[in-house]
């Protein structure tokens, strides 16, 4: 009864949080630009509101009430997760949530037009507010003995800190970037090949290619009956509420890996969105596991599935079909392309290899950023170095460099490490499934994931899920092994 | 001091209603179908909230500190109607506020499906609830002496009555049915000749009707910065905050004015709303004056301007080039064509003569439902009966008759009169406007409304703000004259 009580307050405070979703949803694909200005204060309002709602002394008596009902293991859970994210709410004053909601909002606009005009500085001061706001976050949320940077990763991965982020990035740049080396080496002729080849830059115009991208997400179970895809800036994907699970994708007609890849990427978010347990919808339990599982399952669908011959075998014609530019173009070629491996400037277009070397320009930069290591006025040039140092090329403009990502403008630090992790647990989940024999076909691969990572919502925290699915500890020896199969086997 | 924290109070209130404006601009124009249960809930939540807000104790109090400070006429105002609004949501428990906006939120999207299936009966059990909540909520408003519907009538017209309504529409009922006969029996040899016309009946894809439509209203001063064109069931326009005045319309591939004057009676709506005081938005002072202002702003674009001369000549070549189909009717034949008058079945397709009669319908058989008189069950014959005794005409099939209009099914109850008013205000308004000679540039037309009818916002209750505008009260003679000067002229 109390627990009921508890849960109703739960699903009615997510209800607020829906309908923000909406308005940013609604803002990076067609809100009309005069919006800018009362879309923020709305959002703002929003973010206090919720606040309000998620650190009231009313909500402290639920929960109490309800941890003095006997109750089950799962509604332990429920109640432990309640408890942290109340405690969690409690440390940041409302007043620091609503300048932050106002900081971010604005930034993201901002954001959006520097970066088309490719011009850092219209976007610097807007930053340096977002990132000062962020310290004072991360201060108030740090764990016991660990910096604000600390704090903000926990937001994301609750048991890991700098130090534990830091000892994973060193391992892949042990072996990345020689591997990256290795197998661009090896594509050479390939790659010389492919240059030749006219038909895989297009044209590819924006309804042919919009219809294929809506095509590939059914085709692996996206329900499109609870989401839709749209166009935006910056591809994303986001649960508006139980049964509206959307993403959007970003149309290069140039280039046909832009929108596909990104499509069947923010396809595996919405796969796992849309497999949550949805009786527990709004509430803790029934959320996702973490970013990194999530990014997991986004990354699963993208490469281990998207970027296999196995895939396209099935869906060439397809292809053929909705784009006449593809017609003289034979399948290996197009997946010789979509496996294509160097090193490249823009993250979320970069190859599975190089990836997590992406990453890792973020980590430590935004770690640098907050620690105040860093001033925002050095950001492009430290940026630079960075790309020069890790994958030996330079952005010629800051709209291929630091501004291609959203992340920052919305207050996200601590979020890119996740990225990394997400991409190790990709091919864990993936092996374990081929070891039991599901990934031959993409409904019973779904049906894999549904039970061991979809329907467990926030059962377990990211490590302990993956023990249960995959019976080891994530790790990056699957990706590594993945990788190497797949570029040097 | 406390005034002003009377108004961040408010705005901060109207925050909350501009997310739930979003929410149902998206649930009309694009969410997918899975999300429509908890679309509802959130919306309900939504509600209740506002509901909160707008009956606390901390906001009558805040109002009662403003009260006591010095004030302009223009504060008084503004407290005058915050106080109104208190008073009235006052009377109407949270509970039942919720209720509606739950019953409402379903009872729209199951009428959607309805209405495309024929199918009243699918609908009945959920208009019934409907009907059922109106009627309490009613009774609760209803003036001192008043009925229910009294009481609903009051959201819309504060200073109006079933009598006065009734009254007006008898009126009407006097002039209009012989009105309509006269030009119909005059345009015979027009019809035949029209009939005759393959190109009026197109095709007219639809790409290139949507980009007439944005043409056609942005020739008119909306400014799509500030608002966009999306498709929907049932045209309407929608504010979501300062800044964002949507609008929708619909698209008949054989019948080019279905989208054209829908979209330009939606413009008219959202000419207003971008013309409202931007610095008094979310406060009651900043909002508009009354449904039948607004609604004499979107007929007087769509018939006192759209289907004149005048306003096709510099626009036709225009639709010939959008539209193939058009390149060999004449722009008299067009006109013509947008000038019909005939019995027709669905209200907001009909001619400007005819139209207030499908109104007198609607006001009868709600007055009816609301006060007892009619059973939700009787309705589908109710309608068909006076279509035939009103129009001469009966629908073939409840979806072109009782099911066309989204209003019952989302409570509006008493809206429809003022439709009624907004037409006899829309020839008013054009007139006075005429005898200053504004008429001839719609730039300056433009100019002039937004000074007599936008600008003010909620400064005057609708009778107040005509007179200012027109030196005379609100009456049925300038819509009359305009109807036999440009049928029988």
């Amino acid at each position: 009864m109390s627990y009921d009580r508890l849960i109703a307050y739960l699903k009615e405070s997510d209800h607020l949080l829906a309908a923000a979703r909406l308005l940013q949803w609604d803002q990076e694909t067609g809100m009309p630009a005069g919006g800018q200005e009362a879309r923020a204060e709305v959002l703002s309002t929003l973010a206090g509101l919720s606040h309000q709602r998620g650190t009231s002394p009313h909500l402290r008596e639920l929960l109490e009430f309800a941890q003095s009902e006997a109750s089950t293991p799962d509604r332990i859970r429920q109640l432990e997760l309640v408890r942290r994210d109340l405690d969690r709410a409690a440390k940041v004053p409302a007043n620091l949530v609503e300048r932050l909601a106002k900081a971010t909002s604005t930034a993201q606009q901002v954001w959006s037009k520097a970066r088309k005009e490719r011009d850092f500085r219209m976007f610097q001061p807007y930053l340096e507010e977002v990132v000062g706001l962020k310290r004072e976050e991360g201060a108030l949320l740090a764990p016991s003995g660990g910096s604000a940077y600390d704090g903000l990763l926990s937001d994301y991965e609750p048991l890991m800190r700098t130090a534990d982020w830091s000892s994973l990035f060193e391992e892949l740049e042990r072996e990345l970037p020689t591997l990256a080396r290795e197998i661009h080496e090896r594509q050479g002729r390939v790659r010389e090949r492919l240059a030749g080849l006219e038909g895989l830059r297009g044209p590819f115009p924006r309804e042919g290619q919009l219809q294929l991208c809506r095509e590939l997400a059914q085709s692996v179970g996206y329900d499109f009956s609870r989401g839709r895809l749209d166009l935006s800036a910056h591809p994303f994907s986001e649960t508006i509420h139980s049964g509206d699970s959307r993403i959007t994708t970003r149309i290069d007609e140039s280039d046909l890996v832009s929108s596909v890849f990104a499509t069947l990427h923010e396809t595996g978010h919405a796969l796992y969105e849309q497999g949550l347990p949805e009786d527990l919808s709004g509430t803790p339990l029934g959320g996702f596991c973490s970013m990194s599982v999530h990014e997991s399952q986004s990354r699963l669908w993208e490469n281990l599935v998207g970027r296999s011959d196995a895939f396209w075998q099935e869906r060439w014609s397809l292809a053929q079909e909705r784009l006449p530019a593809l017609a003289r173009v034979r399948m290996e070629d197009w997946t010789a392309r979509a496996r294509l491996v160097r090193p490249s400037l823009i993250r979320t277009e970069s190859d599975e290899v190089t990836y997590n070397l992406h990453v890792l320009v973020r980590f430590r930069l935004e770690r640098a950023l907050v620690d105040g290591d860093l001033a925002v006025s050095e950001l492009p040039s430290a940026w630079n170095e960075a790309y020069g140092n890790m994958l030996g090329i330079v952005p010629s403009h800051d709209g291929e460099g630091v501004l291609q990502d959203v992340h920052w403008s919305a207050g996200m630090f601590g979020y890119f490490p996740t990225y990394t992790l997400g991409n190790l647990l990709s091919a864990q989940f993936f092996r374990a499934a081929a070891d039991q024999g599901v990934t031959g076909s993409l409904p019973a691969l779904l049906t894999w994931l549904r039970e061991k990572v979809h329907a467990p919502g926030h059962l377990l925290e990211t490590a302990d899920l993956a023990r249960r699915a995959t019976g080891r500890n994530p790790s990056a020896s699957d990706f590594l092994a993945h990788l190497r199969e797949r570029y040097l086997g």
